[in-house]
């Protein structure tokens, strides 16, 4: 393993992450598990960053991608029509949309979830004539251009080296605490012609902010803020590239949520497999795209394609998957309240976490976890928050067993903090 | 075939665009061919717009992917050390790199290559600290806001629908006719300081211009425009996406001609079988990224690395493909020559084309060709282009028959307008 | 005068505004009253928009004006050095700087105050190195590309018919009602590397916004305010364009504040005149412009030294000036107060207004005291605010007989509004 | 007169430019001459840059204005109607705009020229709804943000800080060479969808580029411009601000040339006495301003009403002035081509100078004119042009005698060069 560790650090560059927490090379990954090539095992508590919701090599996906690609099918397809993505388009709409009366079009944006945001402003900028986007404190969008002006994270803002424009920042639920109601403050200023707030194009918002410290919007501040892009004639866009594909419980973050957002945003676990596959769903009325305005060569992910409808028929043709969703997170909330002691709780359904007050306190905990065979990662403005992504198809046994490790983490951390204080 | 279209024209966005020009449901692809669902062969003389030089489902890709998969081989890693990518920067240093004693650091980027253009344009400024960068007429690099900019492509800048902006305009080799060096032109302006055109973080090129109209400059302008890029303190970048991957002949477009980018950015056939894989190589020295400043989901897709690899392995391990290259190469400009009738010829190596003069005799020659069983398209500022973008792999017996066809075609639509005309 | 109505309707640009509420042709003015050219005197309230603190042709300023003239004094001296600049300075320095211990160096920038707010975020810029600004809800600071992007009023920012960028917007003193701490707002999203706000070069603000509303900031949030930037690594810049030259007491409309503002920009009444002048105080650390880096043809306005100085010399040799303008502010706050029933004054000193709750209501009240023979217009961002803006120098009986124009219609226009509605 | 230099390096800002080749105190100027504070007489060949065509304090205009100011006319009018500004307007309208059979609309911006621009490349946007200007290379437009990105300066530029945007810049007439039309290469690539130069709102040029090195366009490249901007959808502005007022021998310095601008710029010499005073001529059909949308609190600046108006009386109610222009320019060419020594000319009628070919030899030629009691400055992107702006009113003996200052200047330098070479 250490040849080829050496290998990335000749070769690989500087600007690789992960791997600096995590410096094993890993050959196999089944489930909530991963193999390293020294054959050890590591629960998968990050699970590519909600990229895995399925686990890894789901074996109803694998071999629905080992037939079709051992059956010739079709690979790569620019955007020319395949049977595979026939197959994926008519079922993500008996499965996903119908059911929700959702009449929304799919457009296979570039297979990243940048590029499906970066879609959908242009989008909305097209449909509405304007420029201003609003977006949110602790937002993370993606790092390409377009994507990144969404985007709220210095450290990734500062990699443009160039000023980022076409943005107004507006604060996200609770981020001035629980007595300011931040969708009223955006209202007063849209409706002010002299607020220096020109008219939005759009407003982009997670549901839960993945990368942003596991913040939760709640259902009415949602409602609120949909309901003020719509007044101001501006559309609604919900990313829901983390918090999707039964993160939070069901297929789409804001199920039940009343919501109808103009465009949604999903990749990551789209795929089910962690193949890239991005989309964007788009209300029929703004679907205003000339052919091929926006394009991109690898829109036709066929082998994702494939796996995406694989997942959409085992995991989301009824809806055991949503309540056995529920249950896991009742339990990991649960878990995670006794181990916190006192420290504040983040997120919602299978994203959560713990905010440990300090980026260093946090790196620490997952800095023990990985020594005891769990990987999980950090999230928030400073790092503070302790997440868990595990698999949401993780077995119960194993899921105990990794929150063991969590919470040994934490205790130690804790203990050796009031010892330090002491 | 029916039902399925339908269920594209319900629910796929309007932005599709291929699918217009070969309205069949594509269902399996071998080689040079692809089989729509009704049973029927097609030529393929677009192989993914280049994604797809070693052809469809090559079978020692193929293979080398259904062992990965069957192996429950990583498939979504972020950025983490997996086996398949260093086994895959292990060979590309050995096979590419080193031979042409190419010192350059391997940014994985996200899997598109707009995503490796934005990558390449963030660290360029950030190596500079300068705003500007030049890029040239008729250039095409994606159309995330960041590469967006550095499109040429009036209707690609359009669907941005804000000002795009950071990007001087300068004319590719040619632009102005055979009698104005154009490099000179640019270097007269950097060289002003009163030119309005601000000191560049970079200038980006393609050696061939594959959207736009397959204009291919000359060694000798390509080193003036290195040398030009460095004596103004700029990072020279080669995005190599298009061009790339034996397209032209060698790995690199620009194999042979004494240069030296800075940066290269490669995406398109680089995992060998149209997955999604983008890359782009870094000079040690400008390789200043802290670490996850530029990220995302997909940018360890390590099904790519394994097809990337074994592609490597197969195509590129003596120079016999090289070689091979070079002959389909020479055999297809004098086919071309020789159908052109007086018209010019465009393009080099594997990538060819002819000006047919205006968009719409293009186009109907690629609609006869289509009614005839090959698949071609058009590039061009004016789509007046007619290009062949043949796998590299193709028998010879198939290339002939599709020249054939497109011969027959272009020969029936000169008849038809001189008849026309008379 | 009909002729000369004329004149304008069919050569001068739609542009023009103030004449449409002023449908008569001025041509002599002295002190507080304008003489139409029928003969008509109209009392001034307007005060050329707070140009003209020290009512019109001031006979001091005026001799001065006319003695240099005829000694043939230079008018147009570029920034060469001349004899008027030169006393200006030496006086500018004795009378204004010294006494409050202000080390400013003084930018002659072109003589418009959207100039000197151009130069000021030009040289934030430069001096941190950084490209965002702060600037504040209903702000106004000049509609020149620059100082359009500070300013917040939407009608004036269409006219640039392109986006502004470089700037991130914040509530200013009260936006959000008593209870929220606007101040403590931004400091949060300053201190918060995630919150998507920038790290500014400049917080730009008025102490009284003329413009917006004649929203007057508390000193305890602007010394807050300045402490932000300072905590943050930005600029304080204080645009007293309109504000200063004791329209609201002192010189400086900060004076007494314990505020020690980085930049202080100036305009309007500063040449005493109403002739062209504008400045920017620079703290000399921050100096650093290289010679010529901001020009302008008209920089050395050497008539508008000449009465700026005359000014100076006349009103600010003592604090008796500024203690005439606390009680003129006394008296009219008294009376608006009176005249108001209950409605809301705005403003401090001597720029103080009635918000009449819509702008139709407080047109109609301009309109009324016009024919009453009183200028006096409205201000905010729906235009609600009557706004009196009277030079500082009437006399107390004008000023008076001008008040019991407004209380009057103002009491017509209540009356009015109040027997419609039953 | 120490003391006072004192003064001004003890508190004005370091931006001061001019004084630093002039170091001596102006007090009084009448005529070609500006006397020092020590008596001293220096022949002024600099003209406020052009903003004193017709000399300092010409008796005319001077007793204009002694006599307005003393009978209180109106100085500071918002765009109030006032009698001043009739009386200038109604004879613009018959000395300069009838003869021409001009319909232009009078915009009178703020009094500065770079206020002026910002207005017009407003306007031009918003009546396109194009983003998009063209301007070109060693242009010169001001240095508010609006019209610093479409001037060409680096070193104005950089003062910026910040990135300038919205702006293409293409060649002026001759900047490749003689033998290549640059008008043709701008047409072309605004002909070509995929050029990368989006469609312009405007193309803003300088028909003698006064601060860019004297580049004279001729008539029949302005021609093909404007009848490029007009089949491509722009408007075509003429920045006329220095070679304008009879610089270039008619009022406009495109007098004669069968041009049809859609938005001229003026100012410098427009108030013919050095005072602020800018204006922009809108054609009709373009003026869709609405009211205020761009404004200025100087935008009345009567003072210069008045004494622009008694310039228009004084020197263009005939042909007399023109044709005197026209003579004295053929003087200036015959002399500067007999001192030139085969050094090439720059410039058009009485704007006119010698390329010294570095900025070194002219600035020492300047230097030692200096010291011989002429005032005389540089331009050009290296300043390596010798600039030669007396007033247009200089008599032939002044004229004559400072022509002779500089060609002893130039003759020492050049033998100085040639010795130190041997």
């Amino acid at each position: 393993m250490k040849d080829q560790i050496d290998t990335f650090e000749r070769i690989e560059s500087e600007v690789r992450s992960y791997s600096r927490s995590f410096p094993v090379v890993f050959d196999r990954a089944q489930g909530a598990t991963l193999f390293s090539s020294d054959g050890q095992a590591h629960t998968d508590f990050l699970s590519g960053c909600s990229s895995l919701n399925y686990g890894h090599n789901d074996p109803d996906l694998k071999q629905a991608l080992i037939d079709y690609v051992s059956r010739d099918g079709v690979a790569h397809g620019l955007d020319m029509f395949t049977d595979a993505k026939e197959s994926f388009l008519a079922d993500f709409e008996r499965i996903i949309l119908k059911p929700r009366k959702m009449t929304h079009r799919v457009q296979f944006t570039g297979p990243t979830g940048a590029n499906a945001v970066e879609a959908a402003l242009k989008l909305a900028r097209k449909v509405t004539g304007r420029h201003n986007v609003i977006a949110f404190t602790n937002g993370f969008h993606g790092v390409t251009m377009g994507a990144l002006a969404v985007t709220g994270n210095g450290k990734h803002r500062a990699g443009a080296a160039t000023p980022l424009s076409g943005v107004t920042r507006a604060a996200f639920d609770g981020y001035f605490g629980p007595d300011i109601d931040t969708a009223d403050m955006l209202d007063q200023q849209l409706a002010d012609p002299s607020s220096g707030v020109d008219a939005p194009a759009a407003i982009i918002v997670e549901t839960v902010q993945g990368e942003g410290g596991l913040n939760a919007a709640s259902p009415e501040w949602l409602r609120k803020v949909q309901d003020i892009a719509h007044r101001h004639g501006a559309l609604f866009i919900i990313d829901d590239i983390q918090a999707g594909c039964g993160r939070t419980g069901g297929f789409f973050s804001f199920d039940g949520m009343a919501l109808s957002p103009d465009i949604v945003t999903m990749a990551k676990s789209l795929s089910g497999m962690g193949l890239p596959l991005a989309l964007a769903l788009v209300r029929p009325e703004h679907d205003i795209w000339s052919p091929a305005e926006h394009n991109g060569t690898f829109r036709g992910n066929n082998h994702a394609f494939v796996t995406a409808r694989a997942a959409l028929l085992k995991f989301w043709a009824d809806d055991g998957f949503a309540r056995r969703n529920a249950d896991n997170a009742a339990y990991l909330h649960d878990r995670l309240r006794r181990m916190a002691r006192g420290m504040p709780l983040r997120g919602r359904g299978m994203m959560a976490g713990i905010d440990m007050g300090s980026g260093d306190t946090a790196a620490a905990v997952c800095r023990a976890c990985f020594d005891d065979g769990l990987i999980i990662e950090t999230s928030g403005n400073h790092d503070q928050v302790v997440k868990v992504l595990a698999p949401l198809t993780i077995p119960r046994a194993q899921f105990a067993a990794g929150l063991d490790v969590l919470e040994r983490a934490i205790a130690a951390e804790m203990d050796g903090l009031r010892t330090a204080a002491e």
